[in-house]
């Protein structure tokens, strides 16, 4: 008789978005006449750019065609995508990665969540607290996390890094010492950043203690300010402990496209064995490349016009992050993030938890948010807000709020 | 210091289609005059049917307007593709699956690769030998298969079921019980094919031992036979015993497209715990969905002009498949399969290993095939061609062949 993976069973509820979506779907299905805003779910809103639109439209014809067709794509990607991020992200910041340490895939979500396979299952991770599910859920699926308690919202096995008001939101080294470091910046939930200095200290800290840093850096298009870097990579010594994700949903508008990569340098080793070959061979056995029509997408998203409409588009949310910020700090809130990310940080008002703040804006303004609790146990009374909306409902949503 | 998952160590050289594609390239690097045709990689060469391409236009400019703007899909994939798919693949065939059973994904290779992660690393798998190498060594990577013997090519824990010219390339009930049976039909390598009558004997098998069968319809547009099954949910008893994988690579070209989808009926459970909840916690948490654009080019292959294309497309291939089968037969080789699939299998003459006539085909007629024992054991002196060449390359590869 078969038998399940029972890490499965020791998940509790569902993922953290699917609940959202049920409880927002049942509010409006009881309540037709409301108009909800919805700033929960980080998902973008305007349209792709008109660059990325064209490349899509010559890509589809170029498909229609015997001559031009494109079947199975290349295990790492396109030659001319992976081009085109190793000279846009990283050469020209000065960051040293080659083409072919770059894996094309789509998404950094599955990124995310498949990474932690090539690595042994007693390894021991630690998460930044509040942290984007993925990480946990993922490492809980693969027996990695002990068990769970029900009371503190965490488990036996997992090295915890509150990112709270007190330090900041930033994550200090941890006394127990970590195989893997799951880093987020600029953050999500907290839309917090770190500096280049203090990246330094958890890349020296990792050399050291002999662990990889997993650095999803999906929002690094938002950073405004000159000492948070764009990249691990920008720091010394990350191409021996680094395994870096990025992401097309954010900076193009990539959510319903799909498109993300990953970058393993060829020095990051364990013993004499490449992780890169590890995670070359997991794309080449358990993935088929991401459509070549996409790749393409990505490939407008470095032209000059493509990168000019980005610009423009990451300034109109970072209106809204900005709008979202002032309003409700301005109104009496406790707000942070916001100037770095796309990302607002709310304390919820009058003791409230985070899901009594959910429930309390759904139904008295319609407004929807992500209770901080659901990204961990120090994300409790905390409320995440997207500057992903339109303007117009970003502007109103700010004003209902404002308002209870 | 953090330590890999030793499992991947154990996999024995790299992926079958990764070591043709650099015997291939090296050959034609060291021979640029050479006219190679490629048999080998199951990649289409036709382009993607009007109706198709005409959907994905639509689609592109959608996406370029903020009214028609698609963010991330559904968990499961659009409602407007698993309506269609079951009723088109399901329904109209009599089989008793819903629209909320189908869960649309970037291929069938990624979910037959992921599918065992829902299943226990002790469960004891068995394949067809030869078999698509993907159900092996992802097992394999998930520590479900002992130790490998480099001299059978076979691994301890695993049982192989030997699909050879004695039995018709078709598997016997093997003599140890099994947790996971992994069968593909119409199949590949072989192009074999099971009758309905001895699916539905596998069926019972599976539901009387407690084994979940993992069925693999991705050639099911080829099928030309009217008793040969095109879906496992055509026999009874299968809802409590069968997961069905499906991909659009074949019956529509997308090779280069990705879409497939992943069936697990709700009745298969183990106790309590249903599948369909697992895999849905899987999708939901490590994978965010496929393209909207490329989900509608998935619904196009449904509607009326879709499938009249596609009719044909199909028939283009089959006639390939016919002209291997047939010249090669008629030169005095020993061949098989072609008749209800796209792939003929072929015994390599004078009594060479398969890769002794891959490399005898490669340079002395510059025909590239997929060396049987790359799929198993019982492959070995076996030679997978594919029928998805144009016709002309197909007419001039049956040509050379006779020719050595």
């Amino acid at each position: 008789m078969f038998r399940l993976n029972e890490n499965y069973l020791k998940l509790p509820g569902s993922y953290l978005f699917s609940t959202i979506g049920k409880k927002v779907n049942a509010y409006a299905a009881a309540h037709p006449e409301k108009k909800i805003i919805r700033l929960g779910i980080g998902d973008v809103t305007q349209p792709l750019a008109p660059a990325i639109i064209e490349a899509m439209h010559v890509a589809v014809d170029e498909m229609g065609k015997a001559e031009t067709f494109h079947g199975y794509a290349p295990d790492l990607g396109y030659e001319f995508l992976r081009n085109a991020i190793a000279e846009n992200d990283y050469r020209s910041r000065g960051c040293e990665i080659a083409a072919d340490e770059i894996f094309i895939s789509d998404g950094a979500k599955c990124d995310s969540g498949n990474i932690q396979e090539i690595f042994s299952t007693d390894n021991k991770i630690a998460v930044c607290d509040p942290v984007y599910p993925v990480y946990v859920d993922s490492n809980v699926m693969a027996g990695r996390t002990g068990t769970y308690n029900a009371e503190t919202g965490t488990w036996s096995d997992v090295i915890y890094m509150p990112c709270v008001a007190e330090n900041g939101f930033a994550p200090e080294l941890p006394k127990e010492t970590p195989d893997l470091i799951y880093l987020c910046f600029p953050n999500n939930p907290t839309g917090a950043t770190i500096t280049r200095t203090q990246l330094q200290e958890w890349v020296d800290y990792a050399n050291k203690v002999g662990a990889v840093i997993i650095y999803d850096a999906a929002y690094e298009a938002y950073i405004s300010e000159a000492d948070v870097p764009h990249s691990i990579y920008e720091c010394e010594g990350a191409r021996t402990c680094a395994i870096e994700l990025r992401s097309f949903s954010k900076n193009a508008g990539f959510t319903g496209v799909r498109l993300g990569f990953t970058v393993v340098p060829k020095e990051l080793k364990c013993g004499d064995v490449a992780l890169h070959s590890l995670w070359a061979r997991r794309h080449g056995t358990k993935y088929n490349g991401a459509p070549y029509i996409v790749q393409r997408a990505g490939e407008a998203v470095y032209s000059e016009a493509g990168k000019a409409q980005l610009k423009e588009q990451v300034a109109y949310y970072m209106r809204n992050a900005h709008y979202i910020l002032n309003g409700l700090r301005d109104a009496g809130f406790t707000v942070s993030g916001g100037v770095n990310a796309p990302y607002i940080w709310l304390k919820a008002p009058k003791g409230m938890t985070s899901w009594e703040f959910f429930d309390h804006l759904l139904e008295k303004v319609n407004v929807v948010g992500t209770p901080g609790s659901g990204f961990g146990p120090s994300g409790e009374t905390y409320f995440r807000l997207t500057a992903f909306g339109s303007y117009e409902n970003t502007v109103e949503a700010v004003d209902r709020i404002k308002g209870i």
